[in-house]
Protein backbone atom coordinates (compact mmCIF):
# COMPACT_ATOMS: atom_id res chain seq x y z
CA UNK A 1 0.00 0.00 0.00
CA UNK A 2 1.34 3.63 -0.97
CA UNK A 3 1.25 6.09 2.23
CA UNK A 4 2.31 9.25 1.29
CA UNK A 5 3.36 11.42 4.43
CA UNK A 6 0.81 13.99 5.21
CA UNK A 7 2.25 17.74 6.62
CA UNK A 8 0.46 16.63 10.00
CA UNK A 9 -0.56 13.81 11.89
CA UNK A 10 -3.17 13.36 14.78
CA UNK A 11 -2.58 11.58 17.83
CA UNK A 12 -3.97 10.77 21.17
CA UNK A 13 -2.64 13.20 23.75
CA UNK A 14 -2.98 13.82 27.58
CA UNK A 15 -3.38 17.96 28.82
CA UNK A 16 -2.51 18.73 32.79
CA UNK A 17 -4.26 21.89 33.66
CA UNK A 18 -4.96 22.36 37.09
CA UNK A 19 -3.49 19.63 38.59
CA UNK A 20 -5.71 17.25 36.08
CA UNK A 21 -4.55 15.20 33.74
CA UNK A 22 -7.23 14.68 30.38
CA UNK A 23 -7.19 12.78 27.79
CA UNK A 24 -7.30 14.59 23.99
CA UNK A 25 -6.86 14.86 20.39
CA UNK A 26 -3.56 16.49 19.74
CA UNK A 27 -2.24 17.67 15.88
CA UNK A 28 1.81 16.98 15.47
CA UNK A 29 3.85 18.44 12.56
CA UNK A 30 5.14 15.55 10.48
CA UNK A 31 9.42 14.80 11.23
CA UNK A 32 10.89 12.20 8.64
CA UNK A 33 14.34 12.02 6.62
CA UNK A 34 14.54 12.82 2.96
CA UNK A 35 17.36 11.64 0.89
CA UNK A 36 18.81 13.82 -1.31
CA UNK A 37 20.19 12.27 -4.57
CA UNK A 38 22.00 13.75 -7.64
CA UNK A 39 21.97 12.00 -10.69
CA UNK A 40 24.45 13.82 -13.10
CA UNK A 41 26.80 12.28 -15.84
CA UNK A 42 25.65 8.81 -15.40
CA UNK A 43 25.77 8.20 -11.74
CA UNK A 44 23.71 8.65 -8.69
CA UNK A 45 24.86 9.72 -5.57
CA UNK A 46 23.41 10.30 -1.98
CA UNK A 47 24.66 14.27 -0.94
CA UNK A 48 22.43 14.79 1.93
CA UNK A 49 19.58 13.03 4.33
CA UNK A 50 17.26 15.53 6.33
CA UNK A 51 14.89 15.28 9.10
CA UNK A 52 12.01 17.23 7.47
CA UNK A 53 8.22 17.90 7.35
CA UNK A 54 6.93 16.05 3.69
CA UNK A 55 5.42 18.37 1.12
CA UNK A 56 7.17 20.84 -1.57
CA UNK A 57 10.24 18.06 -1.15
CA UNK A 58 11.15 18.80 -4.90
CA UNK A 59 11.55 22.59 -4.09
CA UNK A 60 13.54 21.46 -0.76
CA UNK A 61 16.16 19.19 -2.80
CA UNK A 62 16.46 21.85 -5.08
CA UNK A 63 16.68 24.58 -3.08
CA UNK A 64 19.63 22.51 -0.87
CA UNK A 65 21.83 22.30 -3.93
CA UNK A 66 21.65 25.79 -4.78
CA UNK A 67 22.33 27.10 -1.27
CA UNK A 68 25.48 24.18 -1.59
CA UNK A 69 26.55 25.52 -4.62
CA UNK A 70 25.49 22.33 -7.10
CA UNK A 71 23.53 24.36 -8.91
CA UNK A 72 23.03 27.90 -10.11
CA UNK A 73 19.35 28.06 -12.32
CA UNK A 74 16.58 26.27 -13.30
CA UNK A 75 18.74 25.16 -16.59
CA UNK A 76 21.07 23.17 -14.34
CA UNK A 77 18.14 20.34 -13.76
CA UNK A 78 16.77 18.49 -15.67
CA UNK A 79 14.07 16.26 -14.07
CA UNK A 80 13.29 15.83 -10.09
CA UNK A 81 11.28 13.23 -9.40
CA UNK A 82 10.74 10.51 -6.14
CA UNK A 83 12.67 7.05 -6.43
CA UNK A 84 9.46 5.27 -6.12
CA UNK A 85 11.56 1.90 -6.70
CA UNK A 86 8.61 -0.54 -6.51
CA UNK A 87 11.02 -2.71 -3.94
CA UNK A 88 10.83 -0.11 -1.49
CA UNK A 89 8.40 -0.12 1.46
CA UNK A 90 5.10 1.92 1.87
CA UNK A 91 7.15 3.56 4.49
CA UNK A 92 10.04 4.60 2.45
CA UNK A 93 8.34 5.37 -0.81
CA UNK A 94 8.29 9.49 -1.36
CA UNK A 95 11.40 10.13 1.25
CA UNK A 96 13.80 9.77 -1.58
CA UNK A 97 14.14 12.66 -4.15
CA UNK A 98 16.42 12.20 -7.00
CA UNK A 99 17.81 15.52 -9.16
CA UNK A 100 18.81 14.79 -12.27
CA UNK A 101 21.37 17.40 -13.82
CA UNK A 102 21.30 18.61 -17.01
CA UNK A 103 23.74 17.40 -19.78
CA UNK A 104 26.94 18.67 -19.03
CA UNK A 105 26.61 20.13 -15.54
CA UNK A 106 28.98 17.95 -13.44
CA UNK A 107 29.55 19.70 -9.95
CA UNK A 108 32.25 19.01 -7.37
CA UNK A 109 30.16 16.94 -5.44
CA UNK A 110 32.96 16.45 -2.25
CA UNK A 111 31.92 19.62 -0.36
CA UNK A 112 28.48 17.74 0.50
CA UNK A 113 30.33 15.51 2.34
CA UNK A 114 30.10 17.02 5.39
CA UNK A 115 27.38 19.67 4.59
CA UNK A 116 30.00 22.28 5.52
CA UNK A 117 32.33 24.45 3.71
CA UNK A 118 35.94 24.12 4.83
CA UNK A 119 39.10 25.15 3.35
CA UNK A 120 41.93 23.55 5.45
CA UNK A 121 43.42 20.19 6.27
CA UNK A 122 42.84 20.81 10.08
CA UNK A 123 41.04 23.48 11.26
CA UNK A 124 37.81 25.22 10.78
CA UNK A 125 36.27 28.47 11.72
CA UNK A 126 34.21 30.95 11.11
CA UNK A 127 36.24 33.35 8.62
CA UNK A 128 37.17 30.13 6.65
CA UNK A 129 33.39 29.84 6.20
CA UNK A 130 32.87 33.08 4.74
CA UNK A 131 36.11 33.02 2.65
CA UNK A 132 34.54 29.45 1.00
CA UNK A 133 31.48 31.99 -0.36
CA UNK A 134 34.02 34.18 -1.89
CA UNK A 135 35.38 31.10 -3.70
CA UNK A 136 32.14 29.99 -4.74
CA UNK A 137 31.71 33.86 -6.34
CA UNK A 138 28.72 34.95 -4.29
CA UNK A 139 28.26 38.65 -5.52
CA UNK A 140 26.99 41.26 -3.16
CA UNK A 141 22.94 42.12 -3.80
CA UNK A 142 22.26 45.54 -5.20
CA UNK A 143 22.93 48.44 -2.74
CA UNK A 144 20.19 50.43 -4.53
CA UNK A 145 17.00 48.96 -2.99
CA UNK A 146 15.02 50.94 -0.51
CA UNK A 147 12.38 49.87 1.67
CA UNK A 148 10.27 51.73 4.51
CA UNK A 149 10.80 50.23 7.84
CA UNK A 150 7.32 50.17 8.73
CA UNK A 151 6.60 48.11 5.45
CA UNK A 152 9.18 45.50 7.50
CA UNK A 153 6.85 46.02 10.85
CA UNK A 154 4.17 44.57 8.79
CA UNK A 155 5.48 41.35 7.79
CA UNK A 156 5.77 38.72 10.72
CA UNK A 157 1.99 39.20 10.81
CA UNK A 158 1.61 38.02 7.06
CA UNK A 159 3.88 35.63 7.50
CA UNK A 160 1.78 34.30 10.02
CA UNK A 161 -1.45 34.16 7.98
CA UNK A 162 0.61 32.87 5.14
CA UNK A 163 1.51 30.04 7.22
CA UNK A 164 -0.94 26.73 6.78
CA UNK A 165 0.27 24.40 9.46
CA UNK A 166 2.40 27.04 12.11
CA UNK A 167 -1.27 27.55 14.45
CA UNK A 168 -2.19 24.12 14.43
CA UNK A 169 0.92 22.52 15.72
CA UNK A 170 3.00 24.96 16.74
CA UNK A 171 5.89 22.61 15.93
CA UNK A 172 7.11 24.63 12.74
CA UNK A 173 9.28 27.31 11.12
CA UNK A 174 8.52 29.16 8.37
CA UNK A 175 10.13 31.34 5.59
CA UNK A 176 8.70 33.77 3.77
CA UNK A 177 9.49 35.80 0.43
CA UNK A 178 8.03 39.29 0.14
CA UNK A 179 8.29 41.88 -2.47
CA UNK A 180 9.55 45.03 -1.66
CA UNK A 181 6.19 46.64 -0.86
CA UNK A 182 5.64 44.01 1.72
CA UNK A 183 3.34 41.56 -0.65
CA UNK A 184 3.93 37.60 0.11
CA UNK A 185 4.63 36.19 -2.77
CA UNK A 186 5.63 32.55 -1.09
CA UNK A 187 5.63 30.91 2.20
CA UNK A 188 6.82 27.92 3.14
CA UNK A 189 7.16 25.87 6.83
CA UNK A 190 9.12 22.44 8.21
CA UNK A 191 10.49 21.30 11.11
CA UNK A 192 13.95 22.68 10.25
CA UNK A 193 14.27 26.29 9.81
CA UNK A 194 16.92 25.63 7.02
CA UNK A 195 14.88 23.48 5.30
CA UNK A 196 11.78 25.59 5.17
CA UNK A 197 14.47 28.63 3.84
CA UNK A 198 15.26 25.50 1.26
CA UNK A 199 11.88 24.97 -0.14
CA UNK A 200 11.36 28.93 -0.28
CA UNK A 201 14.68 29.04 -2.59
CA UNK A 202 13.92 26.33 -4.48
CA UNK A 203 10.73 27.25 -5.43
CA UNK A 204 11.76 30.49 -6.43
CA UNK A 205 14.46 28.76 -9.04
CA UNK A 206 12.30 26.69 -10.60
CA UNK A 207 10.29 29.55 -11.38
CA UNK A 208 12.66 31.24 -12.89
CA UNK A 209 12.93 34.05 -10.45
CA UNK A 210 16.69 34.04 -9.14
CA UNK A 211 18.99 36.27 -8.34
CA UNK A 212 15.90 37.40 -5.66
CA UNK A 213 17.41 40.88 -5.76
CA UNK A 214 14.45 42.60 -5.22
CA UNK A 215 13.09 40.94 -2.27
CA UNK A 216 12.63 40.48 1.29
CA UNK A 217 13.37 36.86 3.33
CA UNK A 218 11.69 36.60 6.52
CA UNK A 219 12.23 33.73 9.26
CA UNK A 220 9.88 32.75 12.31
CA UNK A 221 12.81 32.13 14.48
CA UNK A 222 16.69 32.39 14.89
CA UNK A 223 18.97 33.79 12.25
CA UNK A 224 21.90 31.04 12.14
CA UNK A 225 25.03 31.06 9.27
CA UNK A 226 23.69 28.80 7.70
CA UNK A 227 20.15 30.90 6.83
CA UNK A 228 22.10 34.17 5.73
CA UNK A 229 24.07 31.97 3.26
CA UNK A 230 21.66 30.03 1.63
CA UNK A 231 20.01 33.62 1.08
CA UNK A 232 23.43 35.06 -0.12
CA UNK A 233 23.17 32.43 -2.41
CA UNK A 234 20.29 33.48 -3.70
CA UNK A 235 21.31 37.25 -3.70
CA UNK A 236 18.44 38.26 -1.53
CA UNK A 237 19.52 42.25 -0.57
CA UNK A 238 17.26 41.94 3.12
CA UNK A 239 16.83 39.10 5.30
CA UNK A 240 14.92 39.28 8.47
CA UNK A 241 14.61 37.08 11.41
CA UNK A 242 11.86 37.24 14.21
CA UNK A 243 14.13 36.58 16.97
CA UNK A 244 18.18 36.77 17.06
CA UNK A 245 20.74 36.24 14.55
CA UNK A 246 24.29 34.46 15.64
CA UNK A 247 27.73 36.49 15.54
CA UNK A 248 28.22 34.06 12.50
CA UNK A 249 25.07 35.21 10.61
CA UNK A 250 26.12 38.97 11.38
CA UNK A 251 29.93 38.47 9.69
CA UNK A 252 28.32 37.15 6.89
CA UNK A 253 25.45 39.66 6.08
CA UNK A 254 28.25 42.95 6.76
CA UNK A 255 30.69 41.00 4.62
CA UNK A 256 28.19 40.43 1.29
CA UNK A 257 26.21 43.48 1.61
CA UNK A 258 23.09 41.87 3.04
CA UNK A 259 20.87 44.02 5.28
CA UNK A 260 19.87 41.51 8.06
CA UNK A 261 17.48 42.67 10.85
CA UNK A 262 16.12 40.56 14.00
CA UNK A 263 13.70 40.80 16.75
CA UNK A 264 11.81 42.13 14.16
CA UNK A 265 8.44 42.26 16.32
CA UNK A 266 6.16 44.24 18.72
CA UNK A 267 6.37 46.99 16.70
CA UNK A 268 10.02 47.69 16.33
CA UNK A 269 13.64 45.73 14.94
CA UNK A 270 17.09 45.50 15.11
CA UNK A 271 19.37 46.29 12.00
CA UNK A 272 22.59 44.16 12.38
CA UNK A 273 24.51 45.14 9.34
CA UNK A 274 23.67 47.17 6.31
CA UNK A 275 20.94 50.00 7.31
CA UNK A 276 21.26 51.59 4.51
CA UNK A 277 18.33 49.81 2.37
CA UNK A 278 15.63 50.71 5.09
CA UNK A 279 14.51 54.26 4.80
CA UNK A 280 12.99 56.01 8.14
CA UNK A 281 13.21 59.49 9.08
CA UNK A 282 15.96 59.30 11.48
CA UNK A 283 18.24 57.75 8.86
CA UNK B 1 48.24 35.58 19.12
CA UNK B 2 45.62 33.02 20.21
CA UNK B 3 42.43 34.05 20.48
CA UNK B 4 40.07 31.84 22.25
CA UNK B 5 36.40 32.36 21.20
CA UNK B 6 33.55 33.59 23.88
CA UNK B 7 30.44 32.71 24.06
CA UNK B 8 28.89 36.15 23.17
CA UNK B 9 30.52 39.15 21.13
CA UNK B 10 29.52 42.74 21.79
CA UNK B 11 28.66 43.91 18.18
CA UNK B 12 27.13 47.81 16.92
CA UNK B 13 24.35 47.78 15.93
CA UNK B 14 20.86 50.02 15.06
CA UNK B 15 17.26 49.73 16.32
CA UNK B 16 14.21 50.70 15.15
CA UNK B 17 11.44 51.97 17.13
CA UNK B 18 8.44 54.47 16.73
CA UNK B 19 10.13 55.22 12.75
CA UNK B 20 13.27 56.11 14.15
CA UNK B 21 16.64 54.33 13.35
CA UNK B 22 19.23 54.90 16.23
CA UNK B 23 22.59 53.59 16.69
CA UNK B 24 23.39 50.87 19.62
CA UNK B 25 25.10 47.86 21.22
CA UNK B 26 24.15 44.70 21.22
CA UNK B 27 25.40 41.02 22.46
CA UNK B 28 25.33 38.62 19.84
CA UNK B 29 25.43 34.77 20.86
CA UNK B 30 28.88 33.17 19.04
CA UNK B 31 28.27 30.43 16.06
CA UNK B 32 31.53 29.01 15.27
CA UNK B 33 32.20 25.38 13.64
CA UNK B 34 33.50 22.66 15.71
CA UNK B 35 34.80 19.55 13.91
CA UNK B 36 35.39 16.41 16.23
CA UNK B 37 37.74 14.19 15.46
CA UNK B 38 37.77 10.30 16.76
CA UNK B 39 41.29 8.78 17.20
CA UNK B 40 41.11 4.42 17.50
CA UNK B 41 43.35 1.64 16.96
CA UNK B 42 46.17 4.85 15.46
CA UNK B 43 43.94 6.34 13.32
CA UNK B 44 42.63 9.78 13.40
CA UNK B 45 39.11 10.54 11.50
CA UNK B 46 36.71 13.38 11.19
CA UNK B 47 33.08 12.64 12.38
CA UNK B 48 31.84 15.63 12.10
CA UNK B 49 31.89 19.37 11.78
CA UNK B 50 28.63 21.24 13.55
CA UNK B 51 27.96 24.92 14.13
CA UNK B 52 27.83 25.62 17.84
CA UNK B 53 28.53 27.92 20.50
CA UNK B 54 32.05 28.05 21.66
CA UNK B 55 32.49 26.49 25.30
CA UNK B 56 32.15 23.12 26.69
CA UNK B 57 33.52 21.64 23.85
CA UNK B 58 34.64 18.70 25.03
CA UNK B 59 31.72 17.57 26.56
CA UNK B 60 30.20 18.65 23.16
CA UNK B 61 32.28 16.54 21.81
CA UNK B 62 31.91 13.37 24.01
CA UNK B 63 28.01 13.75 23.81
CA UNK B 64 27.30 13.53 19.97
CA UNK B 65 29.78 10.53 19.88
CA UNK B 66 27.72 9.07 23.03
CA UNK B 67 24.08 9.81 21.25
CA UNK B 68 25.64 8.44 17.90
CA UNK B 69 26.59 5.01 19.85
CA UNK B 70 30.18 5.22 19.10
CA UNK B 71 31.21 5.51 22.92
CA UNK B 72 28.84 4.37 25.86
CA UNK B 73 30.81 5.12 29.02
CA UNK B 74 33.49 7.33 30.63
CA UNK B 75 35.88 4.31 30.16
CA UNK B 76 35.60 4.66 26.67
CA UNK B 77 37.40 7.76 26.64
CA UNK B 78 41.37 8.08 27.45
CA UNK B 79 41.86 11.65 26.62
CA UNK B 80 39.84 14.83 24.94
CA UNK B 81 41.86 17.71 23.28
CA UNK B 82 42.14 20.75 21.50
CA UNK B 83 43.89 20.20 18.38
CA UNK B 84 46.51 22.97 19.14
CA UNK B 85 48.82 22.57 16.03
CA UNK B 86 50.93 25.80 16.30
CA UNK B 87 50.68 25.82 11.94
CA UNK B 88 46.79 26.55 12.72
CA UNK B 89 45.62 30.22 12.40
CA UNK B 90 44.87 31.85 15.26
CA UNK B 91 40.76 31.57 14.38
CA UNK B 92 41.13 27.73 13.73
CA UNK B 93 42.77 26.80 17.39
CA UNK B 94 39.82 25.95 20.27
CA UNK B 95 37.50 24.77 16.96
CA UNK B 96 38.84 20.91 16.40
CA UNK B 97 38.54 18.74 19.65
CA UNK B 98 40.12 15.53 19.31
CA UNK B 99 38.32 12.29 21.06
CA UNK B 100 41.03 9.35 21.77
CA UNK B 101 39.24 6.39 22.54
CA UNK B 102 40.90 3.78 25.19
CA UNK B 103 42.89 1.15 23.79
CA UNK B 104 40.64 -1.71 22.46
CA UNK B 105 37.70 0.53 21.21
CA UNK B 106 37.25 0.04 17.70
CA UNK B 107 33.86 1.49 17.15
CA UNK B 108 31.99 1.15 13.44
CA UNK B 109 32.18 5.21 12.28
CA UNK B 110 30.73 4.51 9.21
CA UNK B 111 27.51 5.35 10.32
CA UNK B 112 28.26 8.78 11.22
CA UNK B 113 29.20 9.41 7.60
CA UNK B 114 25.58 10.83 7.07
CA UNK B 115 25.18 11.36 10.84
CA UNK B 116 21.57 9.93 10.38
CA UNK B 117 20.64 6.46 10.68
CA UNK B 118 19.83 4.45 7.35
CA UNK B 119 19.12 1.20 7.42
CA UNK B 120 18.08 0.31 3.21
CA UNK B 121 20.27 0.97 0.22
CA UNK B 122 17.59 2.49 -1.08
CA UNK B 123 15.38 4.58 1.09
CA UNK B 124 15.13 6.02 4.56
CA UNK B 125 11.54 6.28 7.07
CA UNK B 126 10.90 7.00 10.38
CA UNK B 127 10.62 3.57 11.17
CA UNK B 128 13.85 2.50 9.65
CA UNK B 129 15.41 5.53 12.04
CA UNK B 130 13.42 3.54 15.14
CA UNK B 131 14.77 0.20 14.02
CA UNK B 132 18.53 1.51 14.33
CA UNK B 133 18.00 2.20 17.54
CA UNK B 134 16.77 -0.91 18.73
CA UNK B 135 19.87 -2.39 16.97
CA UNK B 136 21.85 -0.31 18.82
CA UNK B 137 20.65 -2.09 22.19
CA UNK B 138 18.31 1.10 23.63
CA UNK B 139 16.67 -0.46 26.32
CA UNK B 140 13.49 1.75 28.14
CA UNK B 141 13.90 3.53 31.27
CA UNK B 142 12.47 2.31 34.45
CA UNK B 143 8.83 2.26 34.63
CA UNK B 144 8.84 2.79 38.41
CA UNK B 145 10.12 6.69 38.36
CA UNK B 146 6.74 8.78 39.35
CA UNK B 147 6.67 12.50 39.14
CA UNK B 148 4.82 15.56 40.70
CA UNK B 149 2.87 17.23 37.64
CA UNK B 150 3.40 20.56 39.91
CA UNK B 151 7.05 19.73 39.88
CA UNK B 152 7.15 19.87 36.08
CA UNK B 153 5.24 23.64 36.05
CA UNK B 154 8.23 24.40 37.86
CA UNK B 155 10.95 23.51 36.12
CA UNK B 156 10.81 26.46 32.65
CA UNK B 157 11.73 28.77 35.65
CA UNK B 158 14.41 27.39 36.86
CA UNK B 159 16.11 26.18 33.27
CA UNK B 160 16.06 30.39 32.66
CA UNK B 161 17.05 31.02 35.82
CA UNK B 162 20.31 28.67 35.13
CA UNK B 163 20.79 30.16 31.70
CA UNK B 164 23.90 31.86 31.85
CA UNK B 165 23.38 33.96 28.07
CA UNK B 166 20.13 33.66 26.81
CA UNK B 167 18.92 36.47 28.86
CA UNK B 168 21.12 38.77 27.25
CA UNK B 169 21.42 37.60 23.43
CA UNK B 170 17.88 35.95 23.22
CA UNK B 171 19.70 33.95 20.35
CA UNK B 172 20.75 30.36 22.50
CA UNK B 173 18.67 27.04 23.28
CA UNK B 174 18.86 25.61 26.29
CA UNK B 175 18.91 21.73 27.94
CA UNK B 176 18.98 21.13 31.75
CA UNK B 177 19.48 18.24 33.57
CA UNK B 178 16.76 18.15 36.87
CA UNK B 179 16.35 15.56 39.66
CA UNK B 180 13.37 13.94 40.11
CA UNK B 181 12.81 16.69 42.80
CA UNK B 182 13.11 19.23 40.05
CA UNK B 183 16.66 20.42 41.19
CA UNK B 184 18.77 21.88 38.14
CA UNK B 185 22.08 19.61 38.25
CA UNK B 186 23.25 20.93 34.91
CA UNK B 187 22.24 23.39 32.16
CA UNK B 188 24.37 23.88 28.82
CA UNK B 189 23.07 26.57 25.90
CA UNK B 190 24.01 26.75 22.63
CA UNK B 191 23.05 28.27 19.02
CA UNK B 192 21.95 24.38 18.30
CA UNK B 193 19.10 22.64 20.49
CA UNK B 194 21.24 19.41 19.62
CA UNK B 195 24.31 20.72 20.67
CA UNK B 196 22.60 21.93 24.17
CA UNK B 197 21.49 18.36 24.88
CA UNK B 198 25.04 16.92 23.95
CA UNK B 199 27.15 19.29 26.22
CA UNK B 200 24.49 18.02 29.22
CA UNK B 201 24.92 14.58 28.35
CA UNK B 202 28.42 14.28 27.75
CA UNK B 203 28.62 16.12 30.79
CA UNK B 204 26.58 13.34 32.54
CA UNK B 205 29.01 10.85 30.93
CA UNK B 206 32.35 12.12 32.18
CA UNK B 207 30.92 13.15 35.86
CA UNK B 208 29.66 9.08 35.95
CA UNK B 209 26.12 9.59 36.02
CA UNK B 210 24.67 7.66 32.88
CA UNK B 211 21.95 6.07 32.50
CA UNK B 212 20.18 8.75 33.59
CA UNK B 213 17.58 6.77 34.93
CA UNK B 214 16.43 9.15 37.51
CA UNK B 215 16.94 12.13 35.82
CA UNK B 216 14.48 14.79 33.41
CA UNK B 217 15.75 16.84 30.55
CA UNK B 218 13.89 19.97 29.65
CA UNK B 219 15.03 21.73 26.24
CA UNK B 220 14.10 25.29 25.64
CA UNK B 221 11.94 25.08 22.42
CA UNK B 222 10.60 21.96 20.11
CA UNK B 223 11.71 18.24 20.76
CA UNK B 224 12.71 16.59 17.41
CA UNK B 225 13.18 12.84 16.82
CA UNK B 226 17.48 14.20 17.53
CA UNK B 227 16.60 15.46 20.79
CA UNK B 228 14.50 12.65 22.05
CA UNK B 229 17.11 9.26 20.74
CA UNK B 230 19.65 11.18 22.18
CA UNK B 231 17.68 11.59 25.71
CA UNK B 232 16.73 7.49 24.99
CA UNK B 233 20.62 6.97 24.20
CA UNK B 234 21.56 8.10 27.76
CA UNK B 235 18.46 6.34 29.60
CA UNK B 236 16.53 9.68 30.26
CA UNK B 237 12.90 8.26 31.45
CA UNK B 238 10.72 12.26 30.94
CA UNK B 239 11.64 14.37 28.14
CA UNK B 240 10.03 17.99 28.63
CA UNK B 241 10.18 20.47 25.71
CA UNK B 242 8.63 24.17 26.00
CA UNK B 243 7.54 24.24 22.98
CA UNK B 244 6.23 21.30 20.41
CA UNK B 245 6.79 17.69 19.66
CA UNK B 246 7.29 16.16 15.99
CA UNK B 247 6.00 13.63 15.43
CA UNK B 248 8.72 10.93 15.13
CA UNK B 249 9.80 12.57 18.81
CA UNK B 250 6.45 11.02 19.70
CA UNK B 251 6.88 7.85 18.24
CA UNK B 252 10.66 7.24 18.73
CA UNK B 253 9.39 8.38 23.27
CA UNK B 254 6.37 5.33 22.50
CA UNK B 255 8.89 2.85 21.22
CA UNK B 256 11.40 3.48 23.79
CA UNK B 257 9.10 3.81 27.00
CA UNK B 258 10.43 7.63 27.41
CA UNK B 259 7.66 10.34 28.83
CA UNK B 260 7.25 12.90 26.50
CA UNK B 261 6.25 16.14 27.47
CA UNK B 262 5.18 19.23 25.46
CA UNK B 263 3.89 22.65 26.17
CA UNK B 264 5.76 22.53 29.27
CA UNK B 265 4.66 26.48 29.99
CA UNK B 266 1.83 28.97 31.41
CA UNK B 267 1.16 26.53 33.81
CA UNK B 268 0.26 22.96 32.48
CA UNK B 269 1.94 20.98 29.84
CA UNK B 270 0.92 18.47 26.87
CA UNK B 271 1.87 14.66 27.44
CA UNK B 272 2.19 12.83 23.99
CA UNK B 273 3.65 9.18 25.16
CA UNK B 274 4.07 7.40 28.98
CA UNK B 275 1.82 9.47 30.53
CA UNK B 276 2.14 6.89 33.93
CA UNK B 277 5.14 8.48 35.66
CA UNK B 278 3.24 11.93 36.12
CA UNK B 279 1.64 11.86 39.54
CA UNK B 280 -1.56 14.15 38.98
CA UNK B 281 -5.29 13.29 41.09
CA UNK B 282 -6.91 12.38 38.02
CA UNK B 283 -4.60 10.22 36.61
Amino acid sequence: MDRRPGRVRRARTWRHEGGVLRRRTDVLATEEPLEVRVEAGGTTRTVAITMRTPGDDFELAVGFLHGEGVITGPGDVRRVAYCLDPALGADQRYNVVTVTLSAGVTPDLRPLDRHVVTTSACGVCGKASIDALHVRGCPAPPAGVALDGDTLLALPDRLRVAQAVFERTGGLHAAALFDLDGAVIAAREDVGRHNALDKLIGRALLDGRLPLHHHVVVVSGRASYELVQKSVAAGVPVVCAVSAPSSLAVDVAREFGVTLVGFLRDGGFNVYAHPDRIVSPAT
